[in-house]
């Protein structure tokens, strides 16, 4: 994470003060740091798994919850969940038998704030 | 557009009010329309080129200011920008020799409403 830059980097008021994605065009390197992230999500099975694993009360969830959700394999969610993983999206911590999964929320935080206008704009487009 | 949920739809005071990605868990038809548009965002050279877009001042650019920025060919940059025009993230006009581009804001917003945590969880976190 040290290579982000911190006006892309700060999550909160991002939305009221800093340059996002929609403000400032981003460099070769951020846009090599967040495409793998997107394209992570590009995947309606990852979009489910991350959105159930988000969405837990308590906030976290065990793999063997996830996989029954889904017509796939357990090896297929789990490569699912890896690739989430691997994106910084996710982790996850191994109890016994099980597995259990949690959102990294300053990921999809930092996501949001790329994506959102600038107060002002927001408030006089459309 | 028609298929969107009301509350997943709701763009004003999304991240005050509404269900997102992160509340509640997304069903197929919601995954199968929106991992579309985060595949897009899934590729640094696109990521790069929505920027550029939705950064303009004036709100579009020609293309032949687009192509420049990029060590790439015109067909090459040309087949990104329909990817991105494809999911609904920016749209174009030809006027005489060139094709301008705009950024869609009901898209971004979109996204960064489903990924945005509910005030509540997101003042008590991390």
């Amino acid at each position: 994470m040290s290579k982000q830059k911190p006006e892309v980097l700060g999550r909160a008021g991002a939305a009221e003060c800093c340059p996002t994605l929609l403000t400032a065009p981003l460099d070769e390197e951020q846009a090599a740091e967040l495409a793998p992230v997107f394209k992570a999500l590009g995947d309606p099975v990852r979009l489910r798994l991350l959105s159930l694993i988000a969405s837990r009360q308590g906030g976290e969830i065990c793999v063997c919850e996830l996989t029954p959700a889904f017509d796939l394999s357990q090896p297929t969610v789990s490569h699912h969940l890896k690739l989430l993983r691997q994106a910084g999206l996710i982790d996850c911590e191994r109890r016994g038998t099980w597995v259990y999964y949690w959102l990294r929320p300053e990921m999809t935080d930092r996501l949001a704030a790329i994506l959102t206008r600038p107060a002002t704009a927001a408030d006089t487009a459309s």
